[in-house]
């Protein structure tokens, strides 16, 4: 089994860089990434620098998937992601959009938290379950480099609970190879993602993936053991949790053979939103698949 | 245990309207409420009609509670949610915000569905958990009288599947005597109601209404079982995001002793994020209860 | 010439208060109203205090028209708009969605300017030009009871510079009698009106009130010497352009003979935005009378 | 005086490309442009092919700056904007956002206009002032390679009627060199550019771009003879309302001596808000300059 070492950090999916790694479809590898900060939190002690790095959630990659060619998509099933270092660290900071209600005095703090026996051990009587989940994963786009900071249908920065072992990410391919990049793995994440730092944690992740010739997506989907997933981002929320209901429905029409204003009239009873970031406007519409017969 | 018909249909959470029964603190009664559809659709071949009724959401009420006086807060505790006819109606018309994606030739369709073991029967090939919940839910402003159409602090068309039994709803009183409406029962609901129309039923709804004296709301917020809640509404939804959280954050500080700084970066990792009709930007920010004692 | 006096201080669009004053279609009449502070700071000394008045925007009315029915369109031609008492008062305070860039520690301050030779005395060194418009006016709904916060299809807090003297504005009848209310006089605003409030006086304004009969409006529209400008209100304000922008296209189809997409092709080119209150999303959108005759 | 050639198409402000032009600080050079749909449309029976060219807006540069580096800010002299071919192109497709109150049957059409005398020939009756602007002017941030469809603080696609001749626009520098690109010159454009497509003319630009070391920018800045403005773009719009008129506030501060919430009272009363495309929710707050000396 492949492995790919963290190596440099990029923040950005970009057709400029060179492939770190060529891969057949179906190919399974272990992927190593660094923390959304960079590294810089180890310990309680230490903070978050941005003279020395400003920007957020490196990433590994480009992987290049022999054979994938714009119109195809990648489907990267995640089999399993462990903490490299066994523990996690996340910071507050400016609380932004809250700042409104909270006033702005919060203070630079980082904390670091140990992750033991399936949990995380937030403070000495808060222990969290171990719930991990990439926070960054997706593709070069053939027109602009996106940073590490936004979501869009390459992927990018979705930071959605569900993009974890078990499920399989389905990415658009817009550059020969697909150049897929993966990073910003949390050891557990809120919906909102609500200071916009995560339990973010050094990782290994198991992935593998697979190439689907001429599946043409207009954004990222996701497959759980339970549930379909489409997913949009973009501010307002209410405008992408629109865009991303419709691309499930023209999902189910398309794969599953449902009329869309029956598959609109179903999801308005069944369907089930989940919320990535929310400064960015990052969402999931979901159906539990065992509606999708039903039509 | 009082019993409250159904009687005049209301569709606006007014202080106009006088009490139609006044309880005691602590009492237990059953409110009788009419479908969101004034009950137009009975059977598939009916049709909504909105020259006869314009309006959405009719309630029951006000409920007048004694002693109740503006700085106070109702708890609602919902007790049971049942059927009154055994069947529920849903529509679709113009799918609004979707049509970007969809286009406009929605079927204006409608839907009767029986309920029956536990079970809605959508149609022939699939049916869905009966998961009854309140749509509207709130008391009389002492400004202005909003119509059944918006949700705010006052509680209103609200549509969050944890109304449910086995809940109890906070609302602020800002009238003597609470003046509490409600209305919009739905036997199950999905994240956002896509449609606007949800599983609409004429029900009866156990509820124990008690007072609580002295207690300052600024949003309703909701008990369930297993989590606290705290909502807010309006567009864009990320601004009620963000509002929600800060009022659960504010509310781990005064009542469960937690430095607000430490509850922002737990619930970062921890929170959860329920949606209410995505057209009003309404949500829920919530927490499992079992963090509470970890400050 | 009818006058009527400030009287009691409404603070809602309601049908629940019974009409001051009765006229005929096509009367002219001086209506007195008190500034959105309810006269609270009349010096720099005063202050706003909520707990004698919670609620800002004090209203005049409500006017009833004789012969206005539902359906039917009341035209307010604004003649002038005098100062009072010969001065304005404004205050700043928590600058709300401002804080994430300039902080919280803004003073709760107040400031009285005087009025004189068409010119506000902000301060020894800056003049701002006189430039009085109506902050709220509007109908009584049949549905619901709007405060004087929010705008919507009644008129309400539009906070549009472009209601001021020369202006007419068209609002629809919704109840027997139409049910006019005024108030929120400014000396002059900016665009957003950005700490929410305006220059506020106390004034008398001169308008003329005629009766459209069978002229269904989806919502207010205003005509200046040199344009027509149709409003819209609600958050994110780009979906308040776009229907404001619609609602301006439908308007040219129906009255001025465009075909729809050729009014969306022109407005593309000359259309022109202006941004009421910003925090509520309240816009105009408009275009210059002589472009209307050239289909 | 330089002349800079139209060249390959580039629809990225990208630090990837090798610059074009090297100039002096202080230079005054003329840049030709493509028009925004790549020039496919030169005759009412063109069409916009996106099979042959998917992107819009296509750029000319970059050009680099002698001794910029980050950290310091282009100022970029606008003298002069002349249609190249003596026409302009515009198109209308679907209306998106506005399918709600519109419907979808918008016909795919395109629309040359001949410019002579100072004016735009829309057709037979209706003739538009030319007012020519600059849609896309931006530098090449470090982080990311935005594409040409989205404004930010590297300046973009930026669509203001503001950036016209007479006018200067400041943009950060982040990359040595600063790599200038402009395109999408508009013969005129309405506020929101409700289409997404205004008069797209191939234009020959006369600009001066002068270089200010050490000016640390946080996005474009504008000043024009009789104002100062403040960009800020995104979704919804309200914010960037908000997020503008905190940058012109702190600018204000910085450079003309203001206490900042007396600036925030100052632009409450004579702000004024300028609309970029509406889509992207791009504004500029603006002040005139006769107000600043009056702090």
């Amino acid at each position: 089994m492949k492995h790919l070492p963290v190596g440099p950090l990029y923040y950005e999916f970009s057709r400029h860089h060179e492939p770190r790694l060529q891969i057949e479809p179906g190919e399974t590898l272990v992927v190593a990434t660094e923390d959304a900060l960079s590294g810089q939190i180890r310990s309680d002690a230490d903070r978050r620098d941005k003279t020395r790095m400003p920007y957020s959630n490196p990433l590994t990659g480009p992987i290049a998937v022999e054979g994938a060619e714009p119109g195809d998509a990648l489907a990267v099933a995640i089999g399993a992601i462990r903490p490299t270092i066994g523990q996690c660290a996340t910071r507050t900071a400016d609380p932004k959009q809250l700042c409104e209600w909270l006033g702005t005095d919060c203070p630079h703090g980082t904390h670091v938290c140990p992750i033991r026996d399936g949990w995380i051990h937030w403070s000495d009587s808060v222990r969290i379950p171990y719930a991990p989940m990439l926070g960054c994963i997706g593709t070069a786009p053939d027109w602009g480099s996106p940073t590490t900071a936004p979501a869009g249908p390459h992927g990018g920065n979705l930071d959605l609970v569900e993009t974890c072992p078990g499920s399989t990410i389905f990415l658009p391919v817009f550059v020969p190879g697909g150049r897929l990049y993966l990073g910003d793995a949390h050891a557990a994440m809120g919906h909102g993602e609500l200071s916009a730092t995560g339990l973010e944690m050094p990782a290994e992740s198991t992935i593998t993936v697979d190439l689907i010739k001429g599946k043409r997506l207009t954004g990222p989907r996701i497959e759980s053991p339970e549930e379909i997933l489409a997913v949009a981002s973009g501010c307002p929320m209410e405008r992408s949790i629109a865009q991303a209901y419709a691309q499930l429905i023209l999902w189910m029409e398309a794969e599953h053979g449902w009329d869309r204003w029956r598959a609109y009239d179903l999801l308005t009873h069944v369907g089930r939103i989940s919320v990535g970031y929310y400064g960015i406007g990052t969402v999931a519409a979901k159906v539990e698949k065992r509606y999708l017969a039903g039509r």
